[in-house]
């Protein structure tokens, strides 16, 4: 059953894709213009109404997490927020089709490489409705057809927002089913059984939750993964510039993946290390310091092993001294999970040295970890910020959701007429 | 105990990623020039005597596949064709290091993509012993490290290669630790299991011995992949034309994942069917047909539902009738492996629309499937040939042992200072 949905949704996804670049901003623009209707809006609002209603006994009775509940509220101003990223998306350069590689083989025989969508993916998010428009707004943008399943809690809305859908692409001659709300929990074990099907799952929610998500198939998943992001105090830091940094990076959203969680400082950074302390404790961040850190500031709490490594997702920063830069990259290469690195320094020699030598997804010099993340990279929209090291790496925009395929034009040749004793390849970049 | 070796493995990598390009470049040329010298070649040959003699004897008890003992044997033609592989190495662009992207997001505040080593890579291959230096060569032009497991019966001359790279690396400075050669069973199971170490695991050998590798680790596996591929001889196919591409993608290598393995014909390319029939017959080639072929051609033996979507690896060939493009892009969807599918036509419409509606890594006009190659790709080495849709598809050179990562360059930027009624984002692509 869910097969035969995901082989029409890929059927329908290949239309799409055949569709000119401007075609696929049309829909999106149109999609954009629905949630901007009053009377579209005044029917969402009344679903997630209903929805919030239902959570809040849930709640109540203990049986849903208040976490979820207050991301399931979908409010003008973030409707406003998707429509907006849903026209920003239209202003991007069109990927779908886009040759990268154009090269001839010999006379008459020309390769191409050539962009082209996934094809099916899988979508799986938390309460967040609005984690549904941006991600159909990211599937249509790309050319893919999509399989959504969102949270139970966020039903009455998902329904709602994915009829819009249904909406705008049969106005455009497209083919609903290319849009598929799954409305059932069996619904997800049999999607990510479909790995001859779907191309791949996107995740959206927490980092167990996507973690939870790649141990449940075999199917490629993208989604945010654990952030233990360091900052690393140089002896050239500049101390009111590492200051704001320190509290940029830990306090403007704690619990996000690329949000600090240990300082290192070196032996020669004192005054940097007193001053992002103090503003640190100013904002009412819990340090938790090595006993080096301790010996110079004795009003901290002691950190124990078990506190370095660890996502806090919390308002709390493990402080430990390195020595040197081979210490911090010491430090950063046995607990850092690969997400965002920064260092703090005036010397311009050390900061290559630790841009090129750190092996993460992000390396940053003198700017707040806080900058990963798709948006500020100038990606439009973000799929999401991955460690892994194939495919795509960090903020996922949308050529994340693309492939490539190899075009041979040719006008008959075989390759026995290649090769030893035969004629040689006449390879020429175009 | 493995764990260790690959840890220093990434450090002696780390140190090989940062040298310049012409560093590694010498350092494949010297292995070139290593392998050409008389002494060494002797070595190499009487080691490759010896694991023969014991490959034989085994083989005589059933002890060793007499495949695998085929491709044990390493002569001067296989030693030469894998120096003239390396040199060619050398004169390709240095990939590493490159910038794919530079953009300015703010006045002070610029982000760089940058081409990198993905680090560590696990390799592990059946008998041939040339394809440890391939990939030896493959890894030192990327600056990656590598770990190599190679069957047991070539282990004597697997030892003496290592023992030349190491060398090599000796001579310039660079930790021998780099390349490591496993000699234990045990150990591929331990290197299997070091997901946070070892950043792809690259296998060469049968596609079912690279499916094998995949379902014993969660660690990225690249290899040849099983090859379903399609030859579609459309209404407007030139007879002769047809003929010469089937003899050639079915009979110049049928045990190559892209050989062809079923010939689709339109009833509007009868001529075509007719002359390919004879040309493939007089090669040797037995087919099984449909019953609309055999009507044609009753002399053919009948095609079961079980010869379609089957790589065969062997001078068979699977015939079928089907109506029209929508008819052979229907055949190509559900039986394909999504490795190569080619067109014979002279209607350039209906070619562009089979490249572009075909979901497979290389899509052929007029040319023979076993054109999906590395080397005839001008790739100029070949990690494999991956039917995955991640990361890299179809034939994979050395940018598929690259990944990249974003680097920040700022001057103290903080987020808190963008977004709702703060500074807006200048982006700008440099």
């Amino acid at each position: 059953m869910i097969r035969e949905t995901a082989l029409a949704a890929r059927a329908a996804g290949a239309t799409l894709a055949a569709r000119s670049g401007a075609e696929r901003r049309a829909l999106l623009g149109a999609l954009a213009d629905a949630l901007g209707d009053p009377a579209t809006r005044a029917t969402i609002f009344a679903a997630n109404a209903r929805d919030l209603e239902s959570g809040r006994a849930e709640a109540a009775r203990g049986d849903l997490a208040p976490a979820l509940l207050k991301r399931l509220g979908l409010d003008a101003a973030k409707l406003d927020a998707v429509a907006d990223g849903l026209r920003q998306l239209t202003a991007m350069t069109d990927l779908v089709g886009q040759v990268t590689l154009r090269r001839s083989l010999d006379d008459g025989l020309t390769l191409e490489r050539v962009a082209c969508p996934l094809g099916v993916l899988g979508v799986v998010f938390e309460a967040r409705p609005d984690a549904l428009l941006q991600i159909v707004g990211l599937a249509l943008r790309s050319g893919n057809a999509v399989l959504l399943k969102g949270g139970r809690e966020a039903l009455g809305t998902n329904r709602v927002l994915t009829g819009i859908v249904h909406e705008v692409l049969s106005a455009h001659g497209l083919d609903a089913r290319l849009c598929v709300l799954l409305e059932d929990r069996a619904d997800v074990g049999a999607l990510f059984a479909l790995d001859d099907v779907v191309d791949l799952i996107v995740a959206r929610g927490s980092s167990a939750f996507v973690q939870h998500v790649k141990e449940s198939t075999r199917i490629p998943v993208m989604g945010h993964a654990a952030g233990v992001c360091h900052m690393y105090l140089h002896a050239a830091a500049d101390p009111a510039m590492a200051a704001a940094l320190a509290v940029d990076a830990k306090t403007t959203y704690p619990a996000a993946c690329n949000a600090l969680e240990t300082l290192l400082w070196d032996a020669g950074a004192g005054a940097a290390l007193d001053a992002a302390v103090a503003a640190l404790r100013r904002a009412g961040v819990e340090l938790r310091a090595c006993p080096a850190t301790l010996a110079r500031h004795p009003e901290l709490r002691p950190a124990t092993d078990a506190d370095f490594g660890v996502e806090f997702g919390a308002l709390i920063l493990a402080v430990r001294q390195v020595a040197g830069l081979d210490g911090a990259l010491g430090h950063i290469a046995q607990h850092g999970s690969r997400h965002t690195e920064a260092i703090v320094t005036q010397d311009g020699a050390a900061a290559e040295m630790f841009l090129r030598a750190v092996d993460a997804a992000s390396v940053f010099h003198n700017a707040s970890n806080r900058f990963a993340d798709g948006y500020r990279y100038g990606l439009g929209a973000e799929v999401g910020i991955s460690t892994d090291k194939l495919h795509a790496r960090g903020p996922v925009g949308v050529d994340g959701l693309l492939t490539y395929k190899w075009m041979l034009r040719g006008s008959g040749q075989l390759t026995a007429s290649y090769g030893a004793g035969g004629r040689p390849f006449k390879f020429r970049d175009l």
